[in-house]
């Protein structure tokens, strides 16, 4: 590698960054940071500034999620902290997110000094994130910053979740030392344990009648979404995903059965899945989202999981087995199974008869015409709330072309992840879906979409408060002000709005919104308050009992 | 004290909250929280919704500044993490606002599942607000929850600084164990060391020539507004007010002579301040804003400093005295000074000749227009930036009449600390002052002022961008996207919105806004980007040579 002479610590973190495959930076600077922000724009990596750090750090994340790696870059204080949620969420949901905080000077910091924007000790900000990062380092040593800025890129990227990485404003441009970058080792898998559970894994795919594969978020973390279908392809098996796993598979592949979460799933799906004398479970976390809220009833003992450096058969473990040898060797060594693929149900989205004239829209309704409209070149970065549970029946075309905060289900994150996940893929348009509580949080960072020139497509499943709170528990603190977000472009635009009441206003707005490749388009959806998707339905049922402590 | 039998801990906290004077809770509901909710709307306390769980905050924090204690309810992980930031900036700039987080309930955490909202050890969201907060309380055990909220309460307003309170849901419903309230002691101060410090000043206060009192933002925290008004008025000296503490004395009080804060003070009081030959400095800490990024030039050896419970004086230090115990023993037996106030200056504000026909606006002529504008009954809210600096010379009228996040210095604070400052004061009508950086960050949160019928003035100080920083490193990060933030009524409302380039069109629209009494008023006024208040240049200036390291 090269490490130039006289290089400063700031030069390098951003040098570093850019061989490990970021190319946007997004935040906003503050004084603390200002030094830093002089080398980016001087660096081959493009800032992207938004109008909060929150966002930034959303966008960093979907960015993370499309390209393996994102970076936000703050102030201290007020700009890191104002991150905490958002990366607490990477870190929930495993995207690998940089952190850059600048600091007071490490000579400024020396006499304890009450400067703006502290708000405890020094050492309080990085305390703080170390909760909510894989690593967590303060470059206030410039003979080993070097060193320590590998490391925490390194493990952003082993573990796929955030680090942080603070940097004192006086050690921007100071020079680093340069030191070996080769001595990190990759994880890499035991040779017996890998060949024992592959070959006990297919032992018992050979005795099985109706093996499944169920498909989780950590193939798409890991990268593996391509040996996923060649995994599949080469089979013969059928797969499910789960919900935070949506996408880490072409949905319209004709091996692919849809969502599996317990209670939630699709009666196809459910069946499917519950019946089968063999789940082989690659990357899926039994978080309580993936399993329906603990709804799921998989057999413990019919069960081989990959995930998390291990593979678990039955009761026993492999320990130190990673996903990808394990997907890669049972690619290789599986025999083919000819029967199953014809047995399965079309994945071709239903065709509805839409619109209807003077037909007010159902969540259900709408859900099947955005089927329809999806093409291969769009990417769904969905919100939480009911479009979240109406998404599960949408099919995109290509894996990594739906994003949301499935396990963390943080509102709020849709607008700013879809900007991230555009300036990632400019190959895609984002078709963004948000419910009204939700874009009332991040929604005017669309703002920012506009003056980069994208063209996201905002849904807003527009139900008059929050409506998955209405289920739990009905009270005057669910209802919200009611916005016309279709009148958004009068603020800031380019922006193109739509108000829809009625399946033909919708048809028509979708249409405009399509063709319009220059701007954001916003269709505000009025449903009934009442109105809810299925999958939504099922859920607060069984949560109801836990908020009211009734079973 | 009353401890109603079957009392539930939900009730007890609620009850005990209403008692400490928190008539409003902000906040957003979610599924951890809904149990406390549904009590909270059926107690005498009213819940005020947000957009936003961070703008939640910041209206209790503003809320706080105006009654004492504030409070906002969220829900674990997304919501109570959103806060962060907002009470970091309470605890840095000492408002107590308790902080109640739902959280999955203790029979759900037991087995360790990986449910919706995690994002690590349940342990690890308190571990994040002890660093943020006063003190931090998880209501596991019903036996001893009493006791803990009584603490809780207790230290918020004995530190005036966050506390919090999580508030596990399967807690909520369940009865409670009634324990002593009364054994909280109250901080009394040593009576000798109070005794002797007084003495100690009284001695020096009648050698001294031009004794001056500068007031801090501990007297605003501790309710000493009134005592301290009664000291300046017995005694007959003239007092300044750091730039934190500003209003703590009624900025048209005779004896009041302007904010202090170094290099960026007016001429007038700094060289009033620094040839004093004795410095009563009251409630004031010694931080970066008000010292003017350190240029203050005070003698410490003509210094008495009461703050933090003690006095110093020149370089020794009479631990355990109360501010309010030193106040009001000064107060008792100073001896009047006859001979100051007729030497100061009057503090009304300059006339200016305002409109000017087709004359630009400039930040400095825009002060004393609002200046002149300002009624009794209003309340400044100012944000961060330009607009911090050029209130410097606005004079309030009453005491409490200024709020801003003047130490912490968090872009965003206005707009949302506002609705809190009405809301607790709903004989006030805010004057809210905000960049347009800081605008796009929080103030869509102005849809809860119109949806509550408050009548806010917001002027937006629009200079195109984040121009204090443009003032220490100009690059294209500097740049944000043009708002028509006066067209912000078509999105929500009611709401009125005004756009200014000139005097006249100022003048004209103010004239509206002060008659328009029902609802929310925007005036976007439009600053020439290199304009700046005389008082932000000379403090940029100063800032420089640190981010650049030149001096």
């Amino acid at each position: 590698m090269s490490t130039a002479k006289y290089e400063t610590i700031g030069q390098y973190l951003l040098k570093r960054l850019h061989e490990a495959g970021v190319g946007h930076i997004f935040g906003i600077p503050g004084d603390y940071v200002l030094g830093f922000y002089d080398l980016l724009i001087k660096s081959p990596i493009r800032h992207i500034g938004t109008t909060r750090e929150d966002t930034a750090a959303f966008a960093a994340d979907g960015y993370a999620r499309c390209r393996g790696l994102g970076a936000v870059a703050v102030t201290y204080g007020v700009g890191a902290l104002n991150t905490v949620n958002a990366i607490a969420g990477a870190y929930a949901e495993s995207s690998p997110v940089i952190v850059i905080s600048g600091a007071p000077g490490v000579s400024e910091q020396r006499n304890d000094p009450l400067i703006h924007h502290r708000f405890g000790p020094f050492t309080a900000q990085r305390e703080i994130f170390e909760r909510i990062c894989c690593a967590s380092v303060v470059l206030n040593d410039p003979v080993i910053a070097f060193r320590q800025i590998d490391h925490a890129i390194a493990a952003a990227r082993r573990y796929c979740k955030p680090v942080y990485i603070e940097i004192p404003r006086d050690i921007v441009t100071r020079e680093g030392y340069p030191m070996p970058t080769s001595a990190i080792e990759p994880f890499t898998s035991d040779d017996t344990a890998l060949s024992e559970s592959v070959a006990e894994t297919l032992e018992m795919l050979e005795k099985a009648v109706s093996p499944i594969v169920i498909a989780g978020v950590e193939l798409h973390r890991r990268g593996l979404q391509g040996a996923l279908t060649e995994l599949i392809e080469r089979s013969g098996l059928p797969i499910a995903a789960t919900l935070t796993g949506k996408s880490v598979m072409a949905e319209r592949h004709p091996a692919y059965l849809g969502i599996y979460e317990g209670a939630m799933s699709s009666e196809n799906v459910r069946y499917t899945v519950e019946q089968s004398d063999l789940l082989l479970m690659l990357g899926m976390t039994l978080n309580e989202i993936d399993t329906g809220i603990y709804t799921a009833k998989l057999d413990p003992h019919a069960m081989v999981r990959a995930a998390g450096n291990e593979v678990v058969i039955s009761a026993h473990r492999y320990p130190r087995v990673a996903l990808a040898d394990f997907v890669a060797a049972l690619t290789r060594e599986v025999k083919p199974r000819a029967d199953e693929m014809g047995l399965l149900t079309s994945c071709q989205p239903e065709v509805v008869d839409f619109p209807e004239t003077g037909r007010p829209i159902t969540t259900e309704r709408l859900s099947a015409r955005l089927n329809q409209a999806l093409s291969p070149d769009m990417i769904v970065v969905c919100d939480v709330g009911d479009c979240l549970f109406a998404a599960i029946d949408l099919r995109v075309h290509q894996p990594t072309e739906f994003l949301a905060s499935g396990f963390y289900t943080t509102m709020g994150f849709a607008v700013p992840a879809a900007l991230g996940a555009q300036v990632a893929r400019p190959d895609r348009r984002a078709l963004i879906l948000v419910g009204d509580g939700a874009f009332q949080m991040t929604g005017t960072e669309l703002s920012t979409q506009a003056r980069l020139g994208l063209n996201p497509i905002v849904v807003v499943f527009n139900n008059s408060g929050y409506s998955t709170e209405r289920c739990l528990l009905e009270g005057p603190f669910n209802d919200i002000a009611p916005w016309r977000f279709e009148r958004l472009g009068e603020v800031f635009g380019p922006l193109m709005g739509y108000d829809a009441n009625t399946e033909q206003a919708f048809e028509g707005a979708l249409t405009c919104a399509l063709n319009n490749q220059t701007m954001p388009s916003l269709i505000n959806v009025h449903l009934s308050p009442d109105d809810a998707s299925s999958a939504m339905k099922r859920l607060t049922d069984h949560l109801k009992t836990k908020v009211t402590g009734k079973h």
